[in-house]
Protein backbone atom coordinates (compact mmCIF):
# COMPACT_ATOMS: atom_id res chain seq x y z
CA UNK A 1 0.00 0.00 0.00
CA UNK A 2 1.07 3.61 -0.77
CA UNK A 3 1.76 6.18 2.23
CA UNK A 4 -0.62 7.95 -0.25
CA UNK A 5 -3.64 5.92 0.19
CA UNK A 6 -2.82 6.25 4.19
CA UNK A 7 -3.22 10.31 4.16
CA UNK A 8 -6.37 10.57 5.59
CA UNK A 9 -5.98 8.29 8.45
CA UNK A 10 -7.11 9.66 11.72
CA UNK A 11 -5.19 10.31 14.53
CA UNK A 12 -7.89 8.28 16.64
CA UNK A 13 -6.66 4.95 15.28
CA UNK A 14 -3.16 5.72 14.93
CA UNK A 15 -3.69 5.75 18.54
CA UNK A 16 -5.25 1.98 18.71
CA UNK A 17 -2.89 0.58 15.49
CA UNK A 18 0.04 -0.29 18.72
CA UNK A 19 -2.43 -1.99 20.81
CA UNK A 20 -3.76 -4.11 17.91
CA UNK A 21 -0.15 -4.78 16.96
CA UNK A 22 0.57 -5.99 21.02
CA UNK A 23 -2.27 -7.85 20.78
CA UNK A 24 -1.11 -9.84 18.06
CA UNK A 25 2.09 -9.66 18.89
CA UNK A 26 0.64 -11.87 21.86
CA UNK A 27 -0.94 -13.85 19.63
CA UNK A 28 1.60 -14.52 17.87
CA UNK A 29 4.22 -16.05 20.70
CA UNK A 30 0.75 -18.53 21.63
CA UNK A 31 1.40 -19.59 17.88
CA UNK A 32 -2.24 -18.62 16.49
CA UNK A 33 -2.16 -18.60 13.26
CA UNK A 34 -5.50 -16.94 12.63
CA UNK A 35 -8.59 -15.05 14.41
CA UNK A 36 -12.11 -13.99 13.89
CA UNK A 37 -12.93 -10.63 14.09
CA UNK A 38 -14.99 -11.41 16.78
CA UNK A 39 -12.56 -13.21 18.89
CA UNK A 40 -10.09 -10.54 17.76
CA UNK A 41 -12.44 -7.64 19.49
CA UNK A 42 -13.47 -9.67 22.60
CA UNK A 43 -10.16 -10.16 23.24
CA UNK A 44 -9.01 -6.26 22.91
CA UNK A 45 -12.22 -5.43 25.01
CA UNK A 46 -13.60 -3.76 21.32
CA UNK A 47 -16.61 -3.95 19.51
CA UNK A 48 -16.03 -6.43 16.50
CA UNK A 49 -17.49 -3.64 13.94
CA UNK A 50 -14.42 -0.99 15.39
CA UNK A 51 -11.92 -3.98 14.73
CA UNK A 52 -13.19 -4.23 10.90
CA UNK A 53 -13.53 -0.63 10.59
CA UNK A 54 -9.91 -0.03 11.94
CA UNK A 55 -8.47 -2.44 9.85
CA UNK A 56 -9.92 -1.61 6.89
CA UNK A 57 -8.62 1.69 6.68
CA UNK A 58 -5.40 -0.25 5.73
CA UNK A 59 -6.71 -1.83 2.83
CA UNK A 60 -8.67 -5.01 5.40
CA UNK A 61 -6.69 -8.29 5.83
CA UNK A 62 -9.36 -10.06 6.63
CA UNK A 63 -10.93 -12.87 4.37
CA UNK A 64 -14.82 -13.52 4.80
CA UNK A 65 -15.03 -16.83 6.93
CA UNK A 66 -11.44 -17.34 7.59
CA UNK A 67 -10.66 -14.46 9.69
CA UNK A 68 -7.63 -12.74 9.95
CA UNK A 69 -3.83 -14.36 9.39
CA UNK A 70 -2.41 -13.28 12.90
CA UNK A 71 1.05 -13.50 11.69
CA UNK A 72 0.29 -11.31 8.42
CA UNK A 73 -1.60 -8.80 10.27
CA UNK A 74 1.11 -8.35 12.44
CA UNK A 75 3.66 -7.74 10.18
CA UNK A 76 1.60 -5.41 7.95
CA UNK A 77 0.71 -2.85 11.11
CA UNK A 78 4.47 -3.69 11.95
CA UNK A 79 5.20 -2.05 8.34
CA UNK A 80 2.59 0.96 8.73
CA UNK A 81 4.11 1.99 12.32
CA UNK A 82 7.26 2.06 10.61
CA UNK A 83 8.59 -0.75 12.93
CA UNK A 84 9.97 -2.26 9.43
CA UNK A 85 13.12 -0.20 9.99
CA UNK A 86 15.93 1.13 12.78
CA UNK A 87 15.02 4.00 14.34
CA UNK A 88 18.11 5.79 16.01
CA UNK A 89 17.61 7.90 19.31
CA UNK A 90 19.48 9.66 21.58
CA UNK A 91 18.38 10.83 25.13
CA UNK A 92 18.54 13.62 26.63
CA UNK A 93 18.93 13.69 30.44
CA UNK A 94 20.75 11.05 32.41
CA UNK A 95 18.90 11.40 35.28
CA UNK A 96 16.41 8.66 36.52
CA UNK A 97 14.14 8.78 33.80
CA UNK A 98 16.74 8.80 31.19
CA UNK A 99 18.09 6.35 32.75
CA UNK A 100 15.30 4.20 32.85
CA UNK A 101 14.63 4.66 28.94
CA UNK A 102 17.91 3.59 28.24
CA UNK A 103 17.71 0.71 30.40
CA UNK A 104 14.60 -0.16 28.59
CA UNK A 105 14.96 -3.39 26.05
CA UNK A 106 12.14 -3.94 24.51
CA UNK A 107 12.33 -0.67 22.52
CA UNK A 108 14.77 -2.31 20.90
CA UNK A 109 13.05 -5.76 20.20
CA UNK A 110 10.99 -3.27 18.06
CA UNK A 111 13.34 -1.17 15.96
CA UNK A 112 14.06 1.91 18.37
CA UNK A 113 17.87 1.88 18.86
CA UNK A 114 19.16 3.89 21.45
CA UNK A 115 22.63 5.24 20.87
CA UNK A 116 23.84 7.47 23.20
CA UNK A 117 22.27 9.79 26.32
CA UNK A 118 23.45 13.83 27.24
CA UNK A 119 23.70 15.96 29.51
CA UNK A 120 25.31 18.99 30.87
CA UNK A 121 26.27 17.08 34.53
CA UNK A 122 30.17 16.83 34.90
CA UNK A 123 29.46 14.08 36.98
CA UNK A 124 27.28 12.32 34.69
CA UNK A 125 29.60 12.83 31.62
CA UNK A 126 31.36 9.78 30.51
CA UNK A 127 29.20 7.52 32.53
CA UNK A 128 27.38 4.68 31.27
CA UNK A 129 24.04 3.37 32.17
CA UNK A 130 22.43 0.03 30.43
CA UNK A 131 25.44 -0.13 28.00
CA UNK A 132 24.63 3.59 26.68
CA UNK A 133 27.30 5.89 27.20
CA UNK A 134 26.68 9.77 28.18
CA UNK A 135 28.30 12.81 25.91
CA UNK A 136 28.48 16.48 27.00
CA UNK A 137 25.31 18.34 25.87
CA UNK A 138 28.07 20.17 23.79
CA UNK A 139 28.17 17.42 21.47
CA UNK A 140 24.93 17.09 20.57
CA UNK A 141 24.17 18.81 17.62
CA UNK A 142 27.28 17.13 15.99
CA UNK A 143 26.50 13.41 17.21
CA UNK A 144 22.95 14.07 15.48
CA UNK A 145 24.63 14.89 12.35
CA UNK A 146 27.10 11.98 12.13
CA UNK A 147 24.96 9.36 13.46
CA UNK A 148 21.89 9.46 11.63
CA UNK A 149 19.84 10.15 14.78
CA UNK A 150 16.16 10.16 14.07
CA UNK A 151 14.81 11.04 17.23
CA UNK A 152 15.28 12.79 20.73
CA UNK A 153 13.95 11.81 23.72
CA UNK A 154 13.72 14.83 25.85
CA UNK A 155 13.84 13.84 29.83
CA UNK A 156 14.58 17.42 30.69
CA UNK A 157 12.93 20.27 32.92
CA UNK A 158 10.31 22.27 30.99
CA UNK A 159 13.01 25.13 30.65
CA UNK A 160 15.80 23.20 29.16
CA UNK A 161 13.26 20.86 26.71
CA UNK A 162 12.11 24.56 25.60
CA UNK A 163 15.64 25.80 24.74
CA UNK A 164 17.24 22.09 23.37
CA UNK A 165 13.75 22.28 20.84
CA UNK A 166 15.53 24.85 18.95
CA UNK A 167 18.84 22.80 18.83
CA UNK A 168 17.32 20.01 17.97
CA UNK A 169 15.64 21.59 14.99
CA UNK A 170 18.74 22.79 13.84
CA UNK A 171 20.14 19.62 13.77
CA UNK A 172 17.67 18.36 11.72
CA UNK A 173 16.04 15.87 14.20
CA UNK A 174 13.04 13.90 12.63
CA UNK A 175 11.33 13.66 16.07
CA UNK A 176 10.97 14.71 19.93
CA UNK A 177 9.44 12.18 22.24
CA UNK A 178 8.58 15.08 24.85
CA UNK A 179 8.84 13.90 28.52
CA UNK A 180 8.78 17.80 29.62
CA UNK A 181 5.59 19.26 30.80
CA UNK A 182 5.42 21.36 28.34
CA UNK A 183 4.19 21.72 24.81
CA UNK A 184 7.10 22.47 22.25
CA UNK A 185 7.12 24.89 19.46
CA UNK A 186 9.19 23.39 16.84
CA UNK A 187 9.26 23.33 12.57
CA UNK A 188 5.89 21.38 11.39
CA UNK A 189 7.97 19.01 9.81
CA UNK A 190 9.39 17.77 13.54
CA UNK A 191 6.82 14.84 15.06
CA UNK A 192 6.28 15.53 18.43
CA UNK A 193 4.64 12.93 20.79
CA UNK A 194 4.14 13.87 24.19
CA UNK A 195 4.32 12.26 27.30
CA UNK A 196 2.91 14.36 30.04
CA UNK A 197 3.11 12.18 33.00
CA UNK A 198 1.36 14.62 35.25
CA UNK A 199 -1.52 15.19 33.05
CA UNK A 200 -1.93 11.30 32.91
CA UNK A 201 -2.23 11.51 36.64
CA UNK A 202 -4.91 13.98 36.63
CA UNK A 203 -7.21 11.70 34.21
CA UNK A 204 -6.70 8.90 36.66
CA UNK A 205 -7.47 11.34 39.37
CA UNK A 206 -10.64 12.57 37.26
CA UNK A 207 -11.75 9.58 36.98
CA UNK A 208 -11.57 8.50 40.37
CA UNK A 209 -13.39 11.77 42.16
CA UNK A 210 -15.88 11.00 39.52
CA UNK A 211 -16.49 7.24 39.92
CA UNK A 212 -16.14 7.51 44.04
CA UNK A 213 -20.42 6.20 43.74
CA UNK A 214 -19.13 3.14 42.16
CA UNK A 215 -16.97 2.66 44.85
CA UNK A 216 -17.32 1.13 48.37
CA UNK A 217 -15.58 3.08 51.25
CA UNK B 1 -21.27 21.68 40.46
CA UNK B 2 -22.86 18.01 41.59
CA UNK B 3 -20.85 14.72 40.27
CA UNK B 4 -24.18 13.85 38.63
CA UNK B 5 -24.26 16.83 36.61
CA UNK B 6 -20.87 15.60 35.06
CA UNK B 7 -21.87 12.02 34.32
CA UNK B 8 -21.90 12.73 30.44
CA UNK B 9 -18.47 13.99 29.88
CA UNK B 10 -16.65 12.36 27.29
CA UNK B 11 -13.36 11.16 27.54
CA UNK B 12 -12.04 13.05 25.16
CA UNK B 13 -13.23 16.05 27.21
CA UNK B 14 -11.25 14.61 30.00
CA UNK B 15 -8.06 13.83 27.96
CA UNK B 16 -8.04 17.83 27.41
CA UNK B 17 -8.92 19.70 30.52
CA UNK B 18 -5.53 18.77 32.06
CA UNK B 19 -3.79 20.68 29.35
CA UNK B 20 -6.17 23.37 30.23
CA UNK B 21 -5.20 23.14 33.98
CA UNK B 22 -1.45 23.30 33.05
CA UNK B 23 -1.92 26.94 30.50
CA UNK B 24 -4.03 28.39 32.89
CA UNK B 25 -1.14 27.85 35.91
CA UNK B 26 1.00 29.48 33.47
CA UNK B 27 -1.34 32.63 32.56
CA UNK B 28 -1.70 32.63 36.44
CA UNK B 29 1.87 32.60 37.30
CA UNK B 30 2.12 35.54 35.03
CA UNK B 31 -0.46 37.33 36.54
CA UNK B 32 -3.13 37.63 34.20
CA UNK B 33 -6.11 37.94 35.28
CA UNK B 34 -8.15 37.52 32.57
CA UNK B 35 -8.75 35.94 29.15
CA UNK B 36 -10.96 35.74 26.00
CA UNK B 37 -11.73 32.34 25.15
CA UNK B 38 -9.92 33.97 21.49
CA UNK B 39 -6.35 34.50 23.39
CA UNK B 40 -6.73 31.27 25.38
CA UNK B 41 -7.58 28.66 22.23
CA UNK B 42 -4.51 30.78 20.34
CA UNK B 43 -2.37 30.18 23.30
CA UNK B 44 -3.56 26.57 23.28
CA UNK B 45 -3.65 25.80 18.81
CA UNK B 46 -6.99 24.63 19.18
CA UNK B 47 -10.04 26.85 17.69
CA UNK B 48 -12.07 29.06 19.89
CA UNK B 49 -15.25 26.80 19.53
CA UNK B 50 -13.43 23.57 20.84
CA UNK B 51 -12.43 26.29 24.02
CA UNK B 52 -15.95 27.35 24.37
CA UNK B 53 -17.90 24.29 24.10
CA UNK B 54 -15.39 22.00 26.28
CA UNK B 55 -15.65 24.59 29.06
CA UNK B 56 -19.47 24.62 28.81
CA UNK B 57 -19.49 20.67 29.55
CA UNK B 58 -18.77 22.05 33.22
CA UNK B 59 -21.46 24.72 33.07
CA UNK B 60 -19.22 27.48 30.84
CA UNK B 61 -17.02 29.44 33.50
CA UNK B 62 -16.73 32.97 30.97
CA UNK B 63 -18.83 36.03 31.12
CA UNK B 64 -19.78 37.46 27.59
CA UNK B 65 -17.63 40.53 26.93
CA UNK B 66 -15.23 39.56 29.53
CA UNK B 67 -13.55 36.05 28.86
CA UNK B 68 -12.90 33.86 31.47
CA UNK B 69 -11.76 34.99 35.02
CA UNK B 70 -7.88 32.97 34.51
CA UNK B 71 -7.63 32.04 38.65
CA UNK B 72 -11.88 31.26 38.96
CA UNK B 73 -11.30 28.77 35.88
CA UNK B 74 -8.05 27.42 37.40
CA UNK B 75 -9.45 26.23 40.56
CA UNK B 76 -12.80 25.09 39.12
CA UNK B 77 -10.93 23.07 36.66
CA UNK B 78 -8.52 21.89 39.16
CA UNK B 79 -11.56 20.64 41.50
CA UNK B 80 -12.83 18.87 38.33
CA UNK B 81 -9.89 16.95 38.09
CA UNK B 82 -9.93 16.21 41.78
CA UNK B 83 -6.95 18.34 42.33
CA UNK B 84 -8.44 19.97 45.68
CA UNK B 85 -7.60 16.89 47.75
CA UNK B 86 -4.68 15.09 48.64
CA UNK B 87 -4.12 11.27 46.83
CA UNK B 88 -1.68 8.77 48.05
CA UNK B 89 0.29 6.97 45.83
CA UNK B 90 2.46 4.15 46.47
CA UNK B 91 4.80 3.12 43.96
CA UNK B 92 5.59 -0.44 42.98
CA UNK B 93 8.79 -1.33 41.73
CA UNK B 94 11.60 0.69 42.69
CA UNK B 95 13.78 0.67 39.38
CA UNK B 96 14.93 3.54 37.79
CA UNK B 97 11.01 4.23 36.44
CA UNK B 98 9.96 4.00 39.81
CA UNK B 99 12.66 5.70 41.62
CA UNK B 100 11.77 8.89 38.73
CA UNK B 101 8.28 9.32 39.78
CA UNK B 102 9.47 9.10 43.75
CA UNK B 103 11.85 11.83 42.54
CA UNK B 104 9.40 13.88 40.36
CA UNK B 105 8.29 16.86 43.00
CA UNK B 106 5.79 18.21 40.78
CA UNK B 107 3.22 15.70 41.65
CA UNK B 108 3.12 16.41 45.59
CA UNK B 109 2.39 20.38 44.46
CA UNK B 110 -0.98 18.97 42.57
CA UNK B 111 -1.84 16.93 45.63
CA UNK B 112 -0.21 13.56 44.60
CA UNK B 113 1.69 12.21 47.10
CA UNK B 114 3.72 9.57 47.06
CA UNK B 115 3.95 8.05 50.86
CA UNK B 116 6.38 4.61 49.94
CA UNK B 117 8.41 2.10 47.12
CA UNK B 118 7.87 -1.60 47.44
CA UNK B 119 10.13 -3.80 45.61
CA UNK B 120 11.20 -7.97 46.58
CA UNK B 121 14.68 -7.25 45.91
CA UNK B 122 16.59 -7.42 49.00
CA UNK B 123 19.07 -4.50 47.99
CA UNK B 124 16.80 -1.98 47.88
CA UNK B 125 14.04 -2.73 50.89
CA UNK B 126 15.35 -0.44 53.36
CA UNK B 127 16.64 2.45 51.03
CA UNK B 128 15.12 5.51 50.35
CA UNK B 129 14.95 7.33 47.19
CA UNK B 130 14.16 11.47 46.50
CA UNK B 131 13.06 10.77 50.38
CA UNK B 132 10.24 7.63 49.78
CA UNK B 133 11.19 4.38 51.49
CA UNK B 134 11.45 0.88 50.09
CA UNK B 135 9.92 -1.63 51.75
CA UNK B 136 9.35 -5.10 51.53
CA UNK B 137 6.43 -6.09 48.75
CA UNK B 138 5.27 -8.37 51.59
CA UNK B 139 4.13 -5.86 53.12
CA UNK B 140 2.16 -3.80 50.46
CA UNK B 141 -1.48 -5.08 51.26
CA UNK B 142 -0.96 -3.80 55.10
CA UNK B 143 0.33 -0.66 54.24
CA UNK B 144 -2.12 -0.08 51.65
CA UNK B 145 -4.61 -0.54 54.06
CA UNK B 146 -3.19 1.33 56.82
CA UNK B 147 -2.20 4.57 55.40
CA UNK B 148 -5.59 5.38 53.26
CA UNK B 149 -3.29 4.96 49.92
CA UNK B 150 -5.53 5.40 47.02
CA UNK B 151 -3.32 5.04 43.78
CA UNK B 152 -0.50 2.32 43.25
CA UNK B 153 1.84 2.93 40.63
CA UNK B 154 3.13 -0.17 38.88
CA UNK B 155 6.27 -0.03 37.34
CA UNK B 156 7.04 -3.74 37.17
CA UNK B 157 7.52 -6.13 34.36
CA UNK B 158 3.86 -7.66 32.85
CA UNK B 159 4.03 -10.66 34.33
CA UNK B 160 4.71 -9.11 37.90
CA UNK B 161 2.30 -6.32 36.96
CA UNK B 162 -0.57 -9.08 35.83
CA UNK B 163 -0.16 -10.45 39.69
CA UNK B 164 0.12 -7.35 41.38
CA UNK B 165 -3.30 -6.08 39.83
CA UNK B 166 -5.09 -9.20 41.74
CA UNK B 167 -3.28 -8.38 44.89
CA UNK B 168 -3.84 -4.68 44.82
CA UNK B 169 -7.57 -5.30 43.75
CA UNK B 170 -8.17 -7.47 47.11
CA UNK B 171 -6.45 -4.87 49.18
CA UNK B 172 -8.54 -2.16 48.27
CA UNK B 173 -6.89 0.31 46.08
CA UNK B 174 -9.16 2.34 43.88
CA UNK B 175 -6.79 3.43 41.43
CA UNK B 176 -3.93 1.68 39.40
CA UNK B 177 -1.09 4.15 37.60
CA UNK B 178 0.16 1.26 35.12
CA UNK B 179 3.21 1.62 33.09
CA UNK B 180 3.37 -2.50 32.32
CA UNK B 181 2.87 -2.82 29.13
CA UNK B 182 -0.22 -5.28 29.41
CA UNK B 183 -3.66 -4.41 29.67
CA UNK B 184 -4.83 -5.12 33.18
CA UNK B 185 -7.93 -7.13 34.12
CA UNK B 186 -9.44 -5.85 37.73
CA UNK B 187 -12.76 -5.38 39.24
CA UNK B 188 -15.09 -2.74 37.43
CA UNK B 189 -14.56 0.27 40.50
CA UNK B 190 -10.65 0.10 39.79
CA UNK B 191 -10.12 2.99 37.44
CA UNK B 192 -6.51 2.08 35.53
CA UNK B 193 -4.41 4.70 33.88
CA UNK B 194 -2.06 3.49 30.95
CA UNK B 195 0.86 4.85 30.14
CA UNK B 196 2.39 2.94 27.79
CA UNK B 197 5.45 3.99 26.56
CA UNK B 198 6.15 1.50 23.23
CA UNK B 199 2.70 2.28 22.36
CA UNK B 200 3.56 6.21 22.36
CA UNK B 201 7.06 5.40 20.31
CA UNK B 202 5.20 3.79 17.88
CA UNK B 203 2.45 6.57 17.12
CA UNK B 204 5.91 8.73 17.15
CA UNK B 205 7.60 6.67 14.87
CA UNK B 206 4.22 6.03 12.80
CA UNK B 207 3.80 9.66 12.24
CA UNK B 208 7.24 9.96 11.33
CA UNK B 209 7.24 7.28 8.36
CA UNK B 210 3.76 9.30 7.16
CA UNK B 211 5.09 12.75 7.47
CA UNK B 212 8.44 11.71 4.93
CA UNK B 213 7.64 13.44 2.08
CA UNK B 214 7.24 16.73 4.06
CA UNK B 215 10.58 16.29 5.29
CA UNK B 216 13.87 17.01 3.64
CA UNK B 217 16.64 14.81 3.94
Amino acid sequence: MDVKDRKKISQAIIKRLPRYYRYLGELLSQDVERISSNDFSKLMGVTASQVRQDLNNFGGFGQQGYGYNVKNLYEEIGKILGLDRVHNIVVIGAGNFGKALAGYKDFEKRGFKIKAMFDQDPDKIGKSYGGINVYSINELTDYIKANDIEIAALTVPKAAAIQLAGILADAGIKGIWNFAHTDLKVPRQIVVENVHLSESLMRLSYNLVNSGNKMKK
